[in-house]
C-alpha cells in the first residue's frame, strides 16, 4: 500500500535530516556548555519543525488515505481511518 | 560560565541522542513508506521527549542561573534575566 | 447548510458551558488573590478541555464535511476543504 | 500572603473577562450552526488568549514568589517552590 505522503516522500525526508541537524547540533550546544536560554531557543526550533512535519503528514493522510477511504464508499472503513486519524490529531495536539 | 544544566550534562546529552535516533528512525520509517498515522506517533513521541528536555533545561535555569541573579542582590540584572526565562517559556509553550 | 457538528451540539455546548464555568472560576481566584501555581493549574485544565472540543469539532468536520466534499467527486472542492482542515489542525497545534 | 500577579490583577482579570466572552461566543457560534472551520478558529484564537494568561502568572510568579524563596535564603524553600514552578511549566507546555 501507497502511504498519503508518496509524492512529498523526498520533501519530508529533507525535513527529517534538516532536523536530525537541528538536535546535532543540540548536543553540541549543550556539550559546548552553551548558555542555556540559547540551547531553548533551539528546542523550540526543532520543536516547531518536528510539529511542520507532522502538519504535512496529516494534510498528505486527509486527501489520499482518508479520501479513498471515503471514495470507496466501505462506511465502515470511512468511519474506521476517521476516528484513526482524530486519535492522531489529539495526541499531536497534546504533545 | 558554567550553564545551569551543568550537572545534568551526561543526562540531557544521553535524551538527546535517544532524539537523533527517533528521527532517524523517522526517516527509515517515511523511505520504507511506513503507513501515515505509524509515523505520526512517531513524531508526536520524538516532540515528547524534546519538550521533556526543554521542560528539564529550564527547571535546571531557574535552579541555578536565575537563583544567582536574584542572590546577587542586583536587581537589574535579575529582572533581565527573568524577562529572558518568561520569553522562552512563552516561545515552548507556543512551540 | 448543516454544520458537522450538528448532532454533537447538545454535548459541545454543556463542554462550552463548563469552559466558560472554569474561566469564570479563574477569575473568582483571581479576584481572591489564590496563590499562583493553583491559578496556573486551573488554566491548564482550562486550556486542555477547549483543546478537547477542537479536537471533538476536527473530529464531526472530517467525518461529516470532509467526507460529503469527497463524495460529492468535485475534486477541486474536495481539495479546497481539505487544505482548509489542514489549516485549521496547523493553527490548532500552534495553539 | 500576596500572590505574584497581585500588581497585574486588573489586568490579568480584563484577560480573563475577555476570554469569557470568547467563550460564550462559542457558544453563540455553536447555537447558531455556525460553519465547523470558523468555530475551530475561535476555539484558537480562545486558547492562545488563555495560554498569554498562563505566560504571565509565570513571569509574575518567578517574578515575585521564586525570587523572594531564593532570597530567604532557606535552600529548602527555594528548591521546593522552584520544583513547583517547573511542574507547572510542563503542565502548561503539555495543556
Amino acid at each position: 500500500m501507497t502511504p498519503g505522503y508518496h509524492d512529498d516522500k523526498a520533501a519530508i525526508l529533507a525535513r527529517l535530516r534538516r532536523i536530525e541537524g537541528q538536535v546535532r547540533g543540540l548536543q553540541r550546544m549543550v556539550d559546548e556548555d552553551v548558555y542555556c536560554i540559547d540551547v531553548l531557543t533551539q528546542v523550540s526550533a526543532a520543536s516547531k519543525a518536528l510539529q511542520s512535519v507532522a502538519v504535512e503528514l496529516l494534510d498528505d493522510h486527509l486527501r489520499h488515505c482518508v479520501a479513498h477511504a471515503v471514495e470507496s464508499g466501505d462506511a465502515g472503513e470511512s468511519d474506521r481511518i476517521i476516528t484513526e486519524a482524530s486519535r492522531a490529531i489529539e495526541r499531536l495536539v497534546k504533545s
